[in-house]
């Protein structure tokens, strides 16, 4: 596929358990690592809505228009809180209907006997969306315009995500930097600041407080889709470390 | 402080480090849950956005429209990529000043010669914030209209919540109930649908797959300000598991 400078995507969880604070959600660290990395697109914003086909529809209409690619997260099995290809569906305005290859798989998956109702729902998408198939327990996820929709179970969408491949325009991928020290921010964040100044341009540095070995420590990590600046961002942070007498932790 | 019925809020997660897929969050479900249980403050959204003062106004201003609080994690510290308080100043169109008292709580705990321009830099806050005392790490948290800031380190935030209670009216306390049963959703996703239909008003279910001791199951969770219409539910979902031969996993 043709490659493309700078790719974004929107990530938009569906789903009331994570906002009841009954599920730790799992996938959006997977997908921010696995767009970032493997394809070279940039996470730029998350959101995490309940399953409210209202809500559904107007955030895919708005993230749809702004980024590149929204990916969505659950909502795509067989109960009645299962409503985001419906949604979608009417997001786009075009019609909700069954997808004959997807009919197909789940129908030879369950066996014609067993293929009830619920499980005949999870082949209803949008008008001309293209599967993304799934190899742990085949109802396939969908891709409609720039939406490409997923299942909710992490076990499930890990297992998809390389089928996504295919559908998408990869970005140049962002390298980072890390140097784990023992200090403290307000020690180095006036350097800090000068050097991120000199360099705003090409290389994005983030400064994150953590505790490990009982001690207080900051992770300053410089990020950039130039190798070259990266460097030398790095061997600035080397010298004010060395400057100020900073002791790196070694994982 | 006044009852109020239905009470909402929205997260607003601050960080590079969450979109880059660097850092898993903990602060969502963290936040769901104590809103959930110990304030009847229902999260009605989440989104995750990047360091960036431009991105920060316009989710500042369009959610603290949309809902009763605003919950900002992140972008507090003494780094140049700390630029919550300044941007929310913004937001309001309110001027970004030193905070008398969180100046004073500052200097002390980090005494007068250690109290560098980075540690100041922690006491600049939109004019009129109220503080949320860290008991902690010292640096305060603060509200801003309906809009309460707080770190992004989850130890630090965890030790702050009970400091942001004085600021909020509770809403009515969301109980909810689960049955875990050894099934698969399409086997009871007809009944289900029937069920949530009748109650639609009053309860709100959601069925979430599970795998569990090498078995494929079904979370039912009912959720509901009404204790009678979730015991009526829960009575009609014990018939349906009785009547499907359903085994119920006892956790």
């Amino acid at each position: 596929m043709k490659k493309k400078k700078k790719v974004n995507a929107a990530i938009l969880i569906i789903g009331n358990e994570i906002l009841s604070g009954r599920t730790q959600d799992k996938n959006i660290v997977f997908l921010c690592n696995w767009l970032n990395l493997n394809c070279g697109i940039t996470v730029a914003e998350v959101r995490i809505i309940p399953d409210v086909e209202k809500v559904i529809i107007k955030n895919i209409r708005k993230l749809s228009k702004e980024f590149h690619y929204v990916f969505t997260t659950g909502g795509i099995g067989p109960t009645h809180d299962d409503i985001t290809a419906k949604s979608i569906a009417k997001a786009f305005r075009v019609k909700y209907n069954f997808h004959k290859e997807a009919y197909k798989i789940l129908e030879n998956y369950y066996g014609k006997n067993n293929f009830n109702d619920g499980r005949k729902k999870m082949a209803k998408m949008p008008a001309n969306a293209k599967l993304i198939y799934n190899p742990s327990s085949a109802a396939p996820g969908f891709i409609t315009k720039n939406v490409l929709s997923l299942p909710g179970v992490p076990s499930i969408l890990n297992s998809m995500i390389d089928n996504c491949k295919k559908y998408l325009i990869r970005g140049s991928k962002v390298q980072s930097k890390t140097l784990n020290l023992f200090t403290v921010e307000s020690n180095i964040s006036k350097s800090l600041g000068d050097i991120q100044k000199k360099y705003k341009k090409f290389v994005e540095i983030g400064s994150y407080p953590f505790f490990r070995l009982g001690k207080i420590g900051v992770s300053i990590v410089s990020r950039s889709t130039s190798k070259n600046k990266l460097i030398q961002v790095h061997k600035e942070l080397l010298k004010l470390i060395k400057f100020k007498k900073i002791k790196i932790l070694k994982t």
